[in-house]
């Protein structure tokens, strides 16, 4: 085996076009004829599927129900609420006819032509604030009918100008938690809780360590109160906002009419939230930890988590080693990892062993089994973790793999996550002068996560932002960063530091 | 009690209203501001999210894999298959800018104007075989490629002028499989397979007898070479086609050019399938087992299987009943049915018992149980079966219970497909004659399925299906029907019945 890698360019010469080709070689998806919408292939589907149920579990365990709503939004409904129209106002796919007419050409082609103009057009939904506050409306009557707990899957639009694979498209999947609360107070939590879902899901499942913090106002989400995100560091260095969840206080409310008659007899607006994380959750794991031969898909959320490579050099031994590999294949799926069936893929296929091989590292399948003729006979099975290489190798006993399985498993998704920590840690600084966060910042200089003193205005943020290309990605919450000291650029006092970072 | 019904009007009285109001009633979807289009509320919903679990781990046990697929058709695929051109040319929502500005007014507010007008507008896909088989083309090279088995679970749009919740709406959810094969002859299999999980899931899963076979060639799908189909008969009689599966030929491998390398090394073309089910399955359900009372889901599907409703009529004992409630939940949450773990509610709310019983007898669950203050010395429960009627009641040891209930389940599971069997098999009839068909469809009458023998052309299918306003649901598959006999229009020599129905 040379010391070649897999990918080509390496991270380290390229990193946006390494992730193309991570995106590529991992066959997870690819743009498609329609500008800005990818394809989202099975393998990489099967890693949303796997995020998708085990989100879903998690928002049903905490009183969530689904539902499901218009994709399309009349134009009325977006006016209503004037931040959020202006916010959303520059993205959106709109339908302004609902029929095509063939004409037959003179030369036998069929040509389309759009008919039947519509009195009023309709945007795709970039996102559902509107129209189901418009249900909201309907269906809230007294304080009995609240608090609603709703979540929605499904495909949502904004032109993106600069599309990427997975992180910026102009259609992506996601979710989006919708809520309606008596109080002030009860919307908070809500919001709260739901961005704490999202920390924890990114930490535990994703082996994503990130940043809980709530934006500034120049990067809130339009329309709302408060957003709160979290925030991934991904190998280049750069920030990912990988969801969020929005106090939106009454602004939709009011503009939706949601009015509900309270303990006091007296006609209220209900407190809103929204949340949602997208298919980007798969752009920033990739980006997270991928290495230089693919992608890296960390064991929980893995499509396959162990995939068993048949070892056939000879034609008349080979059915004996695939029904060995079979049989071992049917063990381990009785086996449970983290709450669900191991999932275990035997290749079968007729190919050379070495080109399998990659393909199942270029995937990022977590765990590869070896198993040959000699093998059988010795009674082990070579082990191959992902997380270590392309060279990684131990031969197992069987008896012994099959006990430790699960544990091996986990340990891979430790690894993950202790790696993704150890990357942040080593790139979060704290700065303590302006001419420090130049530097940090300046171009050819490694860059990373800037934990900053800031105490300054919008305008100051929008000034320095546009200057170095970076962003205020959070204000963290909780005991992170809290201590005295005095804003970088202003000098006035501050009582905690926000980071700072160039982002996607 | 009263002998009022739940609903009014009754299926007697005025089905298709009936209809609207047992959905409503449910609480399972209702109709939105955006014409055409539906919101599909959590009763509802998790109903579809059932459906689509139990689809899917059978699309997967057949070897198919999900993925996505952009929502926006560009109007040229649609030019490519003359035939599926013409065939949804009518009904289309059509997208001409990517831009909204919003211009402030005079009077303050805010009003949307569409910008940016594309070159060259989409269509939200009304079905994806064009957009799929662009992509399909770039996947295949070679028959090593082959087969491609995909599903796809998705929002589609067409503009509906009659819409009906569930039925018939603009935007539908559904599932849309694509294959891609070799062989003709593979190609051919795989429609039928699939037919064939239609066929068994309706008649196991929601306990829907359907008559499977084949479409003639006025009803086919536009562009496909024989479109199979699974029919089911509802209780006013008419005939709701509840899914297909089209043998697409190479028609669209032309349009899209998915060409492979053959065995022999020549190019050629492959021959392709789709296959969909939708949330109009849900409407289905409905109006096959609905009574006058609501809904009635069966166990397979239901959201909640059983809900247990704690009779609480003094303070002093509420808590300790519904301790006992939840308890009994627990145990029972501990058992599967047909593979899933119990669903079960404990309906908590402090609302007056009649209420929340008439609600969940409207929702169609299907087990309730009442657990009060002298049950619980007892140790006995009250069990009612939703598809007896709101008075059947049987009080149960519990420990009986406990071992019996999923027998108890399946008991429901049966009796509604043997209901819907019968209902289906009363109203089925052989007809010889003209004069017997005519009279079988006249206005007044009771209608149903007629079984004819037919050998007529498809004009005369036309002319005939204007006249009564009838159509042929299908040519029966297998033995169904096959037997000699001569067509009652034509008098022309016919091997096997065909089913005459009026459909939704």
């Amino acid at each position: 085996m040379s010391n070649a890698t897999a990918i080509t360019p390496t991270r380290a010469q390229d990193f946006p076009e390494w992730y193309q080709q991570v995106v590529r070689a991992a066959d997870m998806a690819e743009n498609s004829e329609v500008r800005g919408c990818m394809v989202i292939k099975p393998w990489g589907y099967g890693l949303w599927e796997s995020i998708q149920r085990q989100l879903d579990a998690k928002f049903k365990a905490t009183g969530h129900v689904n539902a499901y709503f218009p994709l399309l939004i009349p134009l009325s409904y977006l006016e209503k609420e004037a931040q959020h129209a202006e916010g959303f106002a520059t993205e959106c796919a709109v339908v302004t006819h609902h029929r095509l007419e063939a004409q037959k050409q003179p030369d036998g082609t069929t040509k389309m032509i759009p008919t039947g103009e519509l009195a009023e057009p309709f945007v795709i939904r970039p996102t559902s604030e509107t129209i189901i506050g418009a249900a909201f409306a309907r269906w809230v009557e007294s304080y009995r009918d609240l608090p609603l707990l709703i979540n929605q899957w499904c495909n949502v639009m904004r032109w993106e100008m600069r599309p990427r694979l997975f992180l910026r498209t102009a259609e992506f999947l996601w979710q989006e938690g919708h809520t309606a609360h008596e109080t002030e107070e009860e919307a908070i939590v809500e919001t709260r809780t739901m961005h704490k879902v999202y920390e924890e899901f990114l930490r535990d499942h994703l082996a994503i360590p990130v940043i809980p913090g709530e934006k500034t106002e120049r990067e809130r989400f339009p329309g709302a109160v408060q957003t709160f995100t979290v925030e991934a560091m991904v190998q280049d260095k750069k920030a990912i906002q990988a969801g969020t969840s929005h106090y939106l206080g009454q602004n939709f409310s009011k503009a939706a009419n949601i009015q509900f008659l309270g303990r006091d007899n007296t006609r209220q607006l209900a407190y809103t939230t929204s949340w949602g994380v997208s298919t980007r959750m798969i752009g920033t794991l990739i980006m997270a930890h991928g290495d230089d031969d693919g992608v890296i898909i960390p064991p929980r959320v893995a499509p396959t988590q162990i995939v068993i490579l048949p070892v056939t050099p000879k034609p008349d031994t080979r059915q004996e080693v695939i029904d060995a590999c079979e049989a071992l294949a049917q063990t381990l799926r009785t086996q449970t990892f983290a709450g669900e069936p191991l999932r275990v893929h035997v290749d079968k296929r007729d190919l050379q062993g070495g080109a399998k091989n990659w393909e199942w590292i270029k995937k990022g399948v977590p765990m590869r089994l070896e198993m040959g003729p000699r093998d059988i006979t010795s009674r082990s099975v070579a082990v191959c973790r992902r997380d270590q290489g392309p060279k990684a190798k131990e031969f197992v006993p069987k008896e012994d793999l099959i006990q430790s399985v699960t544990e091996r498993l986990q340990e891979i998704q430790d690894a993950l996550l202790a790696r993704a920590t150890a990357l942040r840690d080593a790139n979060m600084k704290k700065l303590e002068t302006l001419e420090e966060f130049k530097a940090f910042f300046a171009e050819g200089s490694e860059g990373g996560f800037a934990l900053m003193h800031w105490a300054g205005s919008s305008e100051e943020e929008e000034t320095l932002s546009k200057d170095m290309k970076v962003t205020i990605r959070c204000i963290p919450h909780g005991d992170q960063f809290a201590e005295e000291g005095k804003c970088f650029l202003t000098g006035k006092p501050s009582t905690r530091r926000v980071v700072f970072a160039r982002s996607y």
